[in-house]
């Protein structure tokens, strides 16, 4: 998989993490957004902790109290008003590698089983309080949706799935991604689920070019 | 001046810096938005810089440079989707305790003149490149609106507006606002110009009640 630094034509690119409650919420959205602008989207896991290392951040909650606490109270009110289910999980942030890595799996082996698995995920952890972490609730997630669970337990310690996750940060970082979601329509960068209607502008103009 | 931990009814806080992009952007707005709903605003300007210091953090563009130019083209963008003009100051951040000193005075010796001088301080800086700590050029932006240029110039050193200054980021800090434009319904805080429909959401549910 090679590094793109520009999105194709017609294509949204949507890098996220499992673990960031505005990529759940962006989630619900993005690819209906797209849709009505004649798009698709391209569902791009990646890792905000080496988004941070690269970066020198962190995780919100992990921020000033001030902005911690700050940021705890508007994910539920961003929920709110985009008409969302959330409740704040209580573990928080989590490791989300091995959902990643399931996803990446299921994009090349069971594509039209990716998204709906990633929807699962990202409701599981912010709607369920469920472990993303771990293999055996994501081989339950997996079971809804009649997914092989031994192949997606292997996919979790699959080295060239490992490897796929580990070029998706790569091409993030070299795109300059410094938070979760970021899009991007050609080569401009939008970050925040409050930035979508921004996004959704870009392309009203480009159709209307 | 007395420090409230909660804006009264039918009142928003709105909490700025004259050197903030985003508190620009809201300033065109916010008093249209909370008149739809019957409120009214209370502009109270403060120091970005004591906020930063309070907090440990920076202003946008003295972060990481991945963050630093996205926000510049942000600002830009955010202005575009609000139909405002903006031009990237080529002093920036800028030094803005004059310019709220001046207004800090105009609140209590001609408050029907407050608001225009903020808006055109504001203008000044991110339309027309302005230097707004340069006490000759909000002098010549008190010409316009016909504000006595000696008792300007003499309310940027008085100590009775410098404290108010310094009272109204003592406020800002007690109630943990770590950033501008802040916004406050009550004790409910509302962050960033792109919290506005969400502001204007609860605005509209306290009349519903």
């Amino acid at each position: 998989m090679t590094t793109t630094s520009s999105t194709p034509s017609r294509q949204v690119d949507f890098y996220f993490d499992f673990s960031s409650p505005y990529s759940y919420l962006a989630s619900e959205s993005i690819d209906a957004l797209a849709k009505r602008h004649q798009h698709t989207v391209n569902w791009i896991p990646m890792m905000l902790g080496v988004i941070f290392k690269a970066t020198g951040s962190a995780a919100l909650t992990e921020q000033h109290p001030w902005r911690a606490s700050y940021a705890v109270m508007d994910f539920q009110r961003s929920a709110e008003m985009a008409g969302l289910p959330f409740r704040y999980p209580s573990r928080f942030p989590q490791a989300s590698h091995n959902a990643a890595r399931v996803l990446l799996w299921l994009q090349q082996t069971a594509p039209s089983k990716a998204k709906p698995f990633a929807l699962a995920v990202f409701r599981n952890l912010f709607v369920h309080d469920g472990d993303i972490q771990d293999a055996d609730n994501l081989a339950a997630i997996g079971r809804t949706l009649e997914i092989d669970e031994a192949a997606l337990r292997a996919s979790i310690q699959d080295p060239a799935v490992k490897q796929r996750l580990v070029a998706n940060n790569e091409a993030a970082t070299s795109r300059q991604v410094f938070g979760a979601p970021t899009f991007f329509v050609g080569t401009e960068q939008f970050w925040g689920h409050d930035r979508m209607p921004q996004l959704e502008r870009r392309l009203q103009q480009l159709n209307a070019v």
